[in-house]
């Protein structure tokens, strides 16, 4: 696990087939790696740059020439080049290596295997980690890592670490928590998993400090024992999407890294005993982990539904009613209080309706989350935002927070991210409030709270 | 029905309880008629301001003072006012009126109930049709017509009419469909529905020669065996999304429209039976409308996928499978022209993997997508963006499409709405191509595109 530390904290980092040329890949990670705020060193290693420089990076012809020890490096060169490449660094000393290059078992079948094997040789051999190939390789928020071209460095650092079978869903995954203001901490695009894999990533951010709740993109699952048994002695929630579900699924999947995707009811199975919450979209992957990671969690399953539009707390109850979370009659005591602070035609059964009053005073957000926050029979509050004024609201949400010992989600009913609705979700994000488009993923996000709050109950019995 | 015609098509319109309030809804109507593009004569109701002009419009005490035919009131006094104003249209003989006013058996039970029963005779008496009450009232986009406050008028035409419980889900359709590019046509929030219930509409809009699809959201069907026969007669594509699936749901439709949910079994066997497509989400219930009323529509169930990024490709296909979608082997033919265009390691099955080689040379998405559809083992095309260029490869796409006479569908897999975004949906929905964030939603509306075609078969065989 050493290489690991030194994968995602690296003080020096060789970026091996740098490239002049723009649109190269080998180009585009030496410019993130300048531009996105890593300040260790970096190498530009290619014969032909030898003695120059490379976006004011040092050029040398091979890894061997660089005169200083080196951290990580990075292989962007054909496949069969990269092996050699390895094997140069692990005699170097090179304490971790990344290899982007495609064109082993994905497309070879059994020569690429033969190649993986050699790699998973080397790596075992020298003690250096490997991640890929066939990958998109890293990203370390507090780092200022991120070996993708044209992605945007994360906003903050956040505690949600990714493992993903999939590159690009790790940039769409990063793009996602910029935009929402609930950052992640590190993420890994584990390609075809030739010497660390999936799992070696999840014990890792297991024990790191820095995450607090683990997301996973899974094509295959290459020691489910061993998967199984890291997840059920797991002290942070886990957030699964598996593909699998389907043989044309499981065909795709194979032909993109190599993977034997195995059943879906074996794979439910190990979610339901291993204490695993999964997600059903991409979407859901980090929506469900923003839920995991918010300071607050519900101590049971009674949510509170606060709204100023109607249909939308119907659906949200609806849902809570679906998935086994209840929506409880407030404490007479609540229903005065509420009467007192709202026009008499408003609902102050559970939902609350604010009604469209709540328009013309903001301020009823922050006294009616209050009060609802205060009754006994609330875990949790459910707060639907009207169809204007976000950014004012996302505001007004997270001043009441400040006062309010129970989790609040909030639910936009605007679909599209006009700029003052980007500014609300940030507002929330950053405030670690989670925030959604639409009640149903709202609700679906309090209820793997309260799913995830039993699992980690069984987990702390079995324990002991 | 007549009433209808002036509903959605009126000549003239009576704004009662109109005010110089900005803040009051009786304002913002008079604004939203005025501002987006109604071109017949509006006039404004309130004793306060007779003889005088609110917005431009001519000012009137009561309904009976103004010297013109009025095809529509819209009324927004008091519940017991409503009642009044009511009578005095139709004893003046106009043709329709949109009751916005709550208070009725929402909030006051049998009381609320009475009122509503007065207003049914007085509409059954005059034959005046009437919307409401405890509604937010109609969108008629090809007379500028909304019945919102701070709404956009749409871009354009479309051929998607809407019947929801809820004025606050009207609206948000109305904003989801004008940023997506492929509009709506006309909406009608029925609220209460004393006198003109959902059935009513279904009615018409099946009969409306403007009307392709009909999106509904509903929290009761008040007539279930005349919703059924609509249903089963329908020759054009619904959809629906019903709440009261579990009793928080029906206990909050009840408070919110007075509503009787009624047992979701039930519900789903109607569905199965009359041939309704069920969205399982509010935002699905867009997604659905927009994959139905699509020019092109899909002959089979056989999905040939064409992308960029991998993982994403691999969600697909899974999902294709799962949903009973084939991803079928490309003939061999196909795969040979493939391998001319595309470089030596893409995968050239199904999906096809352009690389990112579709970065370089855009052209490629035109290139493989008319090599992909002219394979006659595909009956549509599922197409997965970049997380880059986006409005270039909507061109590209569009261009593309316009030489291929199978459906094509695309996925966004960004899911946040930058600006260059937000032009490249425009772009496809301008030009009727479904477009959807993230490969699951995407796959969910081709099958709805398959499923809808069978029911269109087997309720033409029920015709002969």
């Amino acid at each position: 696990m050493r290489g690991f530390k030194s994968l995602f904290h690296p003080s020096s980092i060789a970026v091996v087939g740098a490239s002049t040329n723009s649109a190269k890949l080998g180009h585009a990670i030496v410019r993130s790696l300048c531009a996105l705020g890593y300040r260790g060193r970096v190498y530009a290693v290619n014969p032909k740059l030898a003695g120059q420089k490379l976006l004011g990076c040092e050029a040398y012809a091979k890894v061997s020439d660089i005169p200083d020890e080196l951290d990580l490096a990075i292989v962007s060169v054909g496949a069969a080049s990269s092996i050699q490449v390895l094997r140069e660094c692990a005699a170097r000393g090179v304490k971790s290596a990344v290899v982007l290059s495609a064109g082993f078992s994905e497309s070879f079948g059994d020569e690429g295997r033969r190649m993986e094997l050699e790699i998973r040789r080397i790596a075992e051999e020298s003690g250096m980690a490997v991640v890929g190939p066939n990958c998109q390789g890293i990203v370390s928020v507090s780092e200022g890592i991120y070996t993708f071209p044209e992605i945007e460095a994360c906003g903050g650092v956040g505690e949600i670490s990714a493992i993903l079978h999939s590159g690009s869903l790790t940039a769409a995954l990063v793009s996602i928590a910029n935009k929402r203001g609930f950052y992640l901490n590190k993420a890994v695009s584990t390609g075809n998993e030739a010497a660390s894999t999936l799992n070696d990533f999840l014990e890792y951010f297991l024990e790191d400090p820095e995450t607090k709740v683990i997301a996973l993109y899974i094509e295959q699952v290459r020691d489910g024992r061993r998967f199984m048994e890291l997840c059920k002695s797991a002290g942070k929630p886990i957030v699964a999407l598996k593909v699998g579900r389907s043989e044309a699924g499981r065909l795709a999947a194979k032909s993109h890294t190599a993977a034997l995707a195995g059943s879906i009811e074996v794979w439910n199975a190990v979610c339901r005993q291993a204490g695993v919450i999964q997600a059903s979209t991409f979407e859901e992957l980090y929506d469900l982990s923003m839920a995991l990671a918010a300071p607050m969690q519900p101590r049971g399953n009674r949510v509170g539904i606060v709204t100023s539009p109607g249909g939308p707390s119907v659906i949200a109850a609806d849902m809570c009613g679906e998935l086994g979370l209840a929506v409880p009659r407030l404490s007479r005591n609540t229903v005065e209080e509420l009467r007192r602070v709202l026009p008499s035609y408003a609902a102050v059964a559970n939902p609350v309706d604010m009604t469209a009053s709540a328009l013309e005073d903001l301020s009823l957000y922050r006294q009616v989350l209050s009060i609802v926050a205060s009754d006994g029979n609330v875990d949790a509050l459910l707060v639907i935002a009207l169809l204007m004024n976000h950014s004012t609201i996302a505001r007004a949400i997270a001043e009441a927070a400040r006062e309010i010992d129970k989790p609040i989600v909030v639910v936009w009913m605007s679909f599209f991210r006009e700029d003052d609705l980007l500014e609300a979700v940030k507002i929330l994000g950053e405030r670690r409030i989670p925030n959604y488009f639409g009640p149903e993923r709202a609700v679906k996000a309090i209820s793997s709270m309260v799913q995830q709050a039993r699992y980690a109950d069984r987990k702390r019995m079995l324990r002991r």
